[in-house]
């Protein structure tokens, strides 16, 4: 290395030290708004955040700093591994920012503010016309957006799915989404036309707040969440939050009607919580903790959610536990009746509260319109009836109310290009999955609520790397294959299709 | 105002501005330390927290402030009331650092540190010797401390009352203490000799966490503790956080064998709580919202605590309640007996498990030594006997160890001239008990659990001007009389008088 460089990569390294101090405490500060500040407290709070957040991008917002970053990154091959991934990270991030004008950023941050207030109200009023000129502008700033990025991005939507899923193509999507729909569609016609009877009765008994809290703690120890680097709290929405390497922290809530909520909920975010735990520290130290993309994290999180926690092994682990907490409530229900009962199909028209089998689809929908949306080729005053349109065709529910329908989600209030990484997720743990079960008997070691080798192998094998390599590199050298949604769509075959008794 | 003080004023304010942002914010991260942070992630965040300090430390040790903070000073005369009253707060506290070094208060810091964790050892280890010589350290930096002080104090434990209790003398203490001991001490002989029988056996009957919680959230409402402009969690030790404006929080800690520990923490917290809460809102723009003495806080926190919470009409308003949630432990047990087992007196060797009449005496004991300590006419080496001699004296019980000794209490680690505040407090709230009594009929709304009036007595009266005055100006414009134990002391006399059946 030269001394320059060397130079160089000090500055830049102290630097990030000091943002990642604010990041720090902006952490924290947001989860204590979002756990236990008082309502009145709320407003000021938010303000010493974004004061902190503030502070911290002008420090990467120097002349000094960005001189020195850029430097690094053309001096890259000189530099060890590790640093070498932090320049590019700097890298990409100012590609994406260098052109932007502080004007144009206050903007287009307090356009974004005013599109999230005006889909709340929207939504409540179930009149799309609130949203409709915010949801216009938000377009306009995602174009714009797109368009001033220093590199150049001739399909614009693939700029914004870069955002979230770096490399990914509306290519890999057409023909990634397009393999879904043949093989889920027809299938979930004789899943529906089986017959089959599936109790889900149970599923809303009453069970209080206090013994779900203890099943998700006994579900967090299982799974091997490490609490001396965590804290675990209830909130209205669950969420995880990294806030440093060493304060991962989870949340759930608690219905007393549908107590699997809680116990899927915080499986889900203990799996994003093990991914950040046992990802390489010295991801932090080099300030790439934050480089894991979200299909990369989804992968893990409904890894542990689906292909374990809804496995008929992972019932069998659980269901003495419940019997013993959830007082009565499952009584009269039987192990093989808790498992069917947490995998019934049923076609619905909210997200976020679809099974396993039909998630995918209710993503190809949001996929399919906002690709249009952005191309121009689907106007936004149109979008609502071509949602009801495609819940129609793919799922057989037709929404009669707005808040069912396109509003449901908040996600295109900021922005477009979120959505297809809840799906790529399933691919990639399709895919892993499948190199992981000729490595490890996972059946008996979930059955024993041993989740050591599993956890030791998603370390070696999904983590170390995930922060270094695009998804598709990722998941080639994990499993020796291109990516491919074929692993999960015969695992939704071979399960479903043994659930529902066809052929 | 003039040109430049108004300039100068506006220069104070902005910096301070700042400088409350960054006690907000650390503030918070204390909470989050005190509650939830994983143990891994305490460290760094201690160090996050550090660092906002330090920050806030340099803003107001700039030069330009200082100076300005100066000349708002000199100009006071000029200044509107609050502004003025800034103006002097920052003047005093300027006085006690102004002499002093960076590197002093740096290497002071470090010896505080030090001398908490051996006196954490000291008292695990049973031994006074490892603790000796961060004590005496500590006795030599409180009084280089004194010395360095811009106004100067010809008795040095005066400064270091003042520092907790401003104005208040060695002579003051010395009569209302003697006071106390005459007529206390007599009175205790025929407590002890009464035969008064009182049960105390169900206090120590199991209850569950949960319901306790329970009786907390009923005890804060009915208060009127505003839960809009707080928050309420657990925690080891009970402790009120003034994190902000509308930021006050409490917490308790909940022992399964021992309910009423709980109930009277929340209250007294409760108050402190309530103190600040419903002082002037302009406290805080001023940042004069700290200014509320040590003594003044602790009056208002017993008097909802003992002069409220211990009373015959608090326990008929919370007996009912008790016995709802606190499933079987009441069933046998009286309201009256409740009344008694609360209020028993027995004399002990524990400070903060001490009873409402004998109180007084371990802070006299407290108070006695550490005010030869520092005169220098008791040495370190033999405080732990001169202790032991004293708790024989007046509370005629010795203890046989040093953790239930001289090592009990955690103060002296960081400094001298705290204890005396504890005691004051009663007596501050003796006096003013004495008028609300003759403008409002508290029996019967403590009896109604309408603390409405009671409250808004407290604002009009003892928290509209608590952060202005000395505590002698403040007690004698509430009351119209000088400060004196007599109020305190008659109420103590006639309560226990009753309750042991003493002529």
């Amino acid at each position: 290395m030269t001394a320059a460089t060397e130079k160089n990569l000090a500055l830049v390294k102290e630097t990030m030290t000091t943002a990642q101090r604010y990041a720090h405490a902006a952490g924290v500060l947001n989860f204590d708004m979002e756990t236990i500040c008082p309502s009145a407290a709320m407003e000021k709070l938010g303000e010493i955040t974004a004061f902190f957040s503030t502070e911290a991008y002008k420090l990467v917002k120097q002349d000094a700093f960005i001189k020195a970053a850029e430097a690094i990154y053309e001096a890259r091959e000189e530099l060890p591994f590790l640093d070498r991934m932090m320049a590019e990270s700097l890298h990409r991030e100012y590609q994406k920012i260098k052109n932007i004008t502080p004007e144009q950023s206050y903007e287009w941050d307090v356009a974004r503010n005013k599109s999230y207030a005006d889909w709340v109200r929207a939504k409540q009023a179930e009149d799309y016309g609130i949203f409709l000129p915010s949801l216009t502008k938000i377009r306009e700033i995602e174009l714009a957006q797109v368009a001033l990025r220093e590199d150049k991005w001739p399909i614009p939507y693939e700029a914004m799915l870069d955002n979230y899923e770096r490399g990914i193509t509306v290519a890999d999507l057409d023909e990634t989404f397009g393999k879904c729909k043949d093989r889920l569609l027809p299938v979930l016609e004789k899943i529906k036309a089986s017959g089959k009877q599936i109790r889900t009765d149970f599923l809303s008994r009453t069970v209080p707040a206090e013994p779900q809290r203890q099943m998700a703690q006994y579900l967090l120890e299982t799974i091997g969440y490490d609490f001396t680097r965590g804290a675990f709290t209830t909130t209205e929405h669950p969420f995880t939050s990294d806030i440093a390497v060493d304060d991962i922290r989870v949340t759930t809530h608690y219905y007393e009607n549908a107590f699997t909520s809680s116990v899927y909920s915080i499986i889900h975010e203990g799996g994003h919580a093990l991914f950040a735990q046992l990802q390489p520290r010295e991801n932090f130290e080099h300030f790439i903790d934050q480089e894991i993309t979200m299909g990369q994290h989804e992968s893990v999180s409904r890894f542990y959610e689906n292909r374990i926690g809804r496995s008929r092994a992972f019932i069998s682990l659980i269901y003495p536990k419940m019997k013993e907490l959830f007082a009565g409530a499952l009584d009269d229900v039987t192990q093989e009746e808790l498992y069917e009962g947490v995998n019934q199909v049923h076609p619905s028209l909210i997200r976020v509260e679809a099974d396993e089998y039909t998630y995918t689809l209710h993503i190809i929908i949001r996929y399919e319109l906002e690709k249009e949306i952005v191309a121009g080729t689907l106007s936004l005053e149109d979008a609502p009836r071509r949602w009801e349109e495609k819940y129609e065709e793919y799922l057989g529910v037709r929404p009669s109310k707005l808040s069912e329908g396109v509003l449901q989600d908040v996600h295109w209030s900021f922005g477009f290009g979120y959505f297809p990484n809840y799906a790529l997720g399933n691919m990639y743990n399709g895919m892993y999955y499948n190199r992981m079960k000729n490595e490890i008997d996972i059946d008996t070691a979930v059955r024993a609520g041993d989740f050591t080798k599993i956890n030791g192998w998603m370390a070696e094998n999904v983590f170390a790397k995930a922060n270094y390599e695009t998804p598709k590199e990722w998941i080639r050298n994990i499993t020796g294959r291109e990516f491919t949604p074929d692993d999960f769509l015969d695992y939704l075959e071979g399960k479903y299709g043994e659930l529902y008794g066809i052929d």
